[in-house]
């Protein structure tokens, strides 16, 4: 048996998120029915962690263990011809066999499109459309008090375990514009559970004059959070790139 | 009455094509009714000409008569309210009464988008995907034999009207690659049924060494098509702009 690493991108549009769910299109059980009917045999695939329902990937990593004696092109044309366009796995090595891929991750960078103004029917699916002005100068100040280490409890979506740590290290949070196209890149250790999609909806938040660059310093020292700002929609997020030591 | 000539963008994936047909969701027919729901009275509205079932517009151009007192901006809000997602009216002028979205006209550009090798899940609702090596430099150079003002009835559908002159001034076949991408700008004062994807067509089966140089030149010749090439598929195929004078 041989470990392979395998990188994906996919549009969530269709799925239910990455991981398996009963009775629902899942990006991981796609994934898994493919190599099934490639290897001829139940495969279970392990994933560097869950995208939400919605949620895009350009760079999602996982693992599987199998006897495959073809060659690496061989197994992404075999998988080319067995996935849905939505889901492309276009890398594939091989991994020591103790190499795991969410174990072995040791950050993630995600990125969030948005767009001031209505996007064109050919961006729609992947941005989030945002109709009023935004102070994009204060937003991308305000995504500097962000960085760094810090507790993100007020970051993350109501319902979320309450057993493990909830610091995390925001090694980047950027901002960027493009004419009307606005790029939030957020690189961490880890994320909460919809912590990227929370960092933005606050910054937008900020950048509507709803809340305040005190408000999201607060929120990181209390770890409380108000009725402030909403969590952004899934449409809008990338996972980018998984970082591997 | 005032005359409006207004210019959009749609992904042609859902609609049978620009044109108005019995029974299957037209572009035209959906922008009808969404005109129809504000004016509260049938509209009709006049395109540039028609865009076949899957082809995409980034500046598709259609005038229509109405009584509208409320200004541009207020009418691209309205109809961007009652349109779905995937057509979206950007521009809206006043024109001379005389004026009209198809007779006006004096040329257009289409592209088409071309991926060598498999398209990411993003791209490819909107391109050609291309396993095979092409070669483009041969491409390029036999995109300028085709050039100029020529009978094209060797470069149009089967079945199409034998009644119009098939003589066309094509202006510009430019071939340009970008990474994995091709793009193939084609400009001309105006296109016969299935032209562009025609041209797309004879200029691959070229490039995979299915046909030659003088084989292209023959058909400007004589206008007999053989079985040489196939007409390239829809989705990969932009309306970009339509000039007037």
């Amino acid at each position: 048996m041989m470990r392979w690493k395998c990188t994906c991108a996919y549009e969530g549009t269709a799925y239910c998120g990455w991981q398996l769910q009963d009775g629902q299109p899942s990006v991981q059980g796609t994934i898994e029915a493919a190599l099934g009917r490639l290897l001829e045999r139940p495969v279970r695939i392990h994933g560097s962690g869950r995208t939400d329902s919605g949620v895009h990937a350009l760079g999602q990593v996982f693992h599987f263990d199998a006897n495959w004696s073809h060659g690496t092109e061989d197994l992404l044309a075999a998988l080319r011809t067995r996935l849905p366009p939505d889901i492309q796995v276009y890398r594939a090595v091989s991994a020591p066999p103790r190499w795991h891929a969410r174990l072995s991750a040791v950050a993630k960078r995600y990125h969030y499109r948005l767009h001031l103004g209505q996007p064109s029917p050919f961006e729609r699916r992947y941005v989030w459309a945002h109709p009023r002005p935004l102070d994009i100068d204060r937003i991308a100040a305000a995504a500097r008090l962000l960085e760094g280490r810090h507790d993100f409890k007020g970051f993350r979506a109501l319902g979320s375990s309450e057993l493990e740590s909830t610091v995390r290290h925001l090694r980047r949070l950027h901002v960027t514009r493009t004419g009307p196209r606005i790029r939030i890149v957020a690189e961490a250790d880890g994320f909460l559970y919809k912590m990227a999609r929370s960092l933005t909806g606050a910054l937008i938040a900020l950048g509507r004059g709803q809340i305040t660059e005190s408000d999201l310093t607060n929120l990181l020292r209390t770890g409380e959070r108000g009725p402030h700002f909403e969590t952004a929609p899934a449409h809008g997020l990338f996972l980018e790139r998984v970082f591997y030591r």
